[in-house]
């Protein structure tokens, strides 16, 4: 509890971060003061059940009178909060209060934090399909791999609303992004390029399936036990067995340190201390390197400083901020506004290139290769995107004539 | 769709109504702006990952610094919703979207409607159980008798924060609240009264089970089937088998239109219809009648003008609202305030003296017993009464020193 998460430019102490989350971060208001009678009995009883009787009658009203369409449920089970582990439900609603503060900040979303006393992912899926009619979209947050992937999946194929779990989706997306700016960077083409990923969890597997996709080639994955290859038996894990099967076509053994020679590229997604000084000098020239693990990065800016062609981390006091917040926000909200039943990946896709144009070609450079997360044009095309590419691929429900939703 | 919900002193047009429902009555908002990277840094990542450090050191902390332990949740399966009955989640969710209102504007307390999409007692239990870091208090609103009684004791018994089914007790103590005040008014007394019951739900069941305790002896409870004597087969509903136990001394077969005859109080929680003006004439002198379903009462006051001593409705549009608004933002404020595990009958009694006190005996008359939901006074006198019988029965939780909770 003493201690001072400093960066170079801002230092934060204990003091003033226990004192901006006293009493917690949120509040739920009224849109409509109900000062007089007449506001009471319209809300509230006789006039409310006139609403609950036209919603009976037909379900698909509950849409435009109640705040469940535009509502996100922001899930979590606290069993991979941060760079902090299972540190349990009570323990995450922090970070599940800041994210609906984001969402609210940069999509103009209402969402309320869900954390769950139970990691059986049965009894999470269950929990969710029982509380449906309550939310519009299920954005799942820090809930550790592999449990996360059969969670997501499961819960999409029963619930006909967006179901995102933002520690992979929202990270590829804005990886995805960081990663296209940089190429115009370097110049590099990704199919000639050699990539070293640490953490083969829940971010690492979406993040290193959508590079793949961009055409990188040869890729190495690290865990803990080190690079993933044929040889190692990664049990039931189906992000691992994926790793196995589809990376590391050289088959390289070892461990980060030894993948690192002659890489292009560095994806961290894992933890502090994979990598120094001397270990970034074994890199190829014009390296790219995104130290993405929270809060403390793989690779601390100043270590690498001078090595590199490009540096990214995950937080907000340094360049080139790769966060999540760049994605979610315009991404809930463009499937909202199209009434998506979920999340494809087309409308992923859609969600990436948006972001990574929103740096203009004289904006781009080594510091500057996302945009700030503060740029309120970033939700906004994203969500464009992300609703254009809903409907183009036909997961878009058609929008009532007249309906304004976020009046 | 084309009802228009009209009382003499307010007509209300079905476009005025959907009009404000249109989106929502809701929004969850931010205690303070993240619009500076200093603000986002310290509301999320990397100043978060201290306070969620601490929480995971110490859970009692989460009742500091999130803002579960102000937050209630306001729950329905959508099952017995207003007078209107079993319309479903998403058709109930514009009415606890409208009790969420109330408990802001009246109590000052953060809650969130969670409605399911199941009936089952045992998986209502499980997924409040679950849920349970997420809050701080469970309202129970609009789930149809017998279930409702099980899940909630069986909740309570398995959570430690406060389970409230405010149909039952938020009712009983804004009835006993007006009965006090009405007893006042007639100068009778409980024990030689005749009280005549219809609805034998959730909330018939609690107020009479309140006025037996005040001293009524002569109760005649009616369902749709008529009185509930001890020759009624009643199944396994608890609440009938008390009402056939405890109730009707004499054995009165019949309707209400029968009990009515002679009876010195009417206390109606059932549907439209009961009662017309020939049924009230029968009545004792100086009755008292309580025609308190919603939105249409047993019988209308118009109908009753003349016949009766004190007349009292539920709604909003007509003198002496007996509505649970009196009572309920004050019981979650009190026991909020004062870390209650539950809400035992002490802080029920204690609420509904002090709801009783805050008309004076210069304002008592019989248009005015309950003082008027927008008496701001009300759930303040309310919060303390509870706090208090909460510390003085044991079910208090102490609070840290220096702690305002709803900063």
């Amino acid at each position: 509890m003493s201690e001072t998460v400093s960066a170079p430019n801002l230092v934060l102490d204990d003091e003033e971060i226990f004192t901006a989350h006293h009493g917690g971060k949120l509040s739920v208001e009224l849109k409509a003061p109900l000062d007089t009678q007449r506001a009471l009995s319209i809300a509230y009883t006789p006039g409310v059940a006139q609403v609950s009787r036209a919603i009976a009658a037909d379900n698909t009203l509950a849409a435009r009178y109640t705040w469940a369409h535009r509502l996100v449920a922001v899930v979590s089970d606290g069993s991979a909060v941060l760079g902090l582990g299972d540190i349990g439900p009570s323990a995450s609603l922090p970070v599940m209060e800041g994210k609906a503060a984001l969402f609210k900040t940069f999509g103009g979303l209402d969402s309320i934090p869900i954390v769950l006393a139970t990691k059986d992912p049965d009894e999470i899926i269950e929990t969710l399909v029982r509380l449906r009619p309550t939310f519009g979209a299920v954005n799942l947050e820090d809930i550790s791999a592999p449990r996360c992937f059969e969670i997501e999946q499961r819960l999409q194929e029963q619930v006909d609303i967006p179901v995102f779990h933002d520690d992979q989706h929202g990270t590829a997306v804005v990886v995805l992004a960081a990663t296209l700016n940089a190429l115009r960077i370097t110049g590099k083409r990704p199919q000639d390029m050699k990539l070293v990923v640490t953490g083969a969890g829940a971010a690492g597997w979406a993040c290193t399936r959508a590079l793949k996709d961009l055409g990188f080639g040869n890729i190495v994955v690290c865990d803990r036990q080190g690079a993933l290859h044929r040889g190692r038996d990664v049990g039931d894990n189906p992000a691992k067995q994926w790793f196995v099967e589809k990376t590391n076509p050289d088959q390289e053994r070892g461990g980060v340190k030894d993948a690192i020679r002659g890489a292009d590229m560095f994806m961290g997604l894992s933890s502090p201390g994979q990598l120094n000084r001397e270990d970034v000098k074994k890199m190829a020239a014009d390296s790219i390197v995104f130290a993405m693990a929270n809060p403390t990065p793989e690779i601390m800016p100043e270590e690498a400083e001078g090595l590199v062609r490009v540096m990214a981390t995950g937080r907000s006091d340094f360049p080139n901020q790769i966060n999540n917040v760049l994605a979610f926000p315009g991404i809930f909200r463009g499937a909202l506004d199209a009434r998506a039943r979920c999340i494809n990946d087309e409308m992923k896709g859609a969600a990436a290139q948006a972001i990574a144009e929103v740096v203009t070609e004289e904006e781009l450079s080594p510091d500057y290769i996302v945009p700030s997360v503060f740029n309120r044009t970033v939700a906004t095309e994203v969500a464009h995107a992300v609703s254009r590419a809903a409907r183009s691929t036909g997961v878009a429900r058609r929008i009532p004539k007249g309906v304004d939703i976020y009046r």
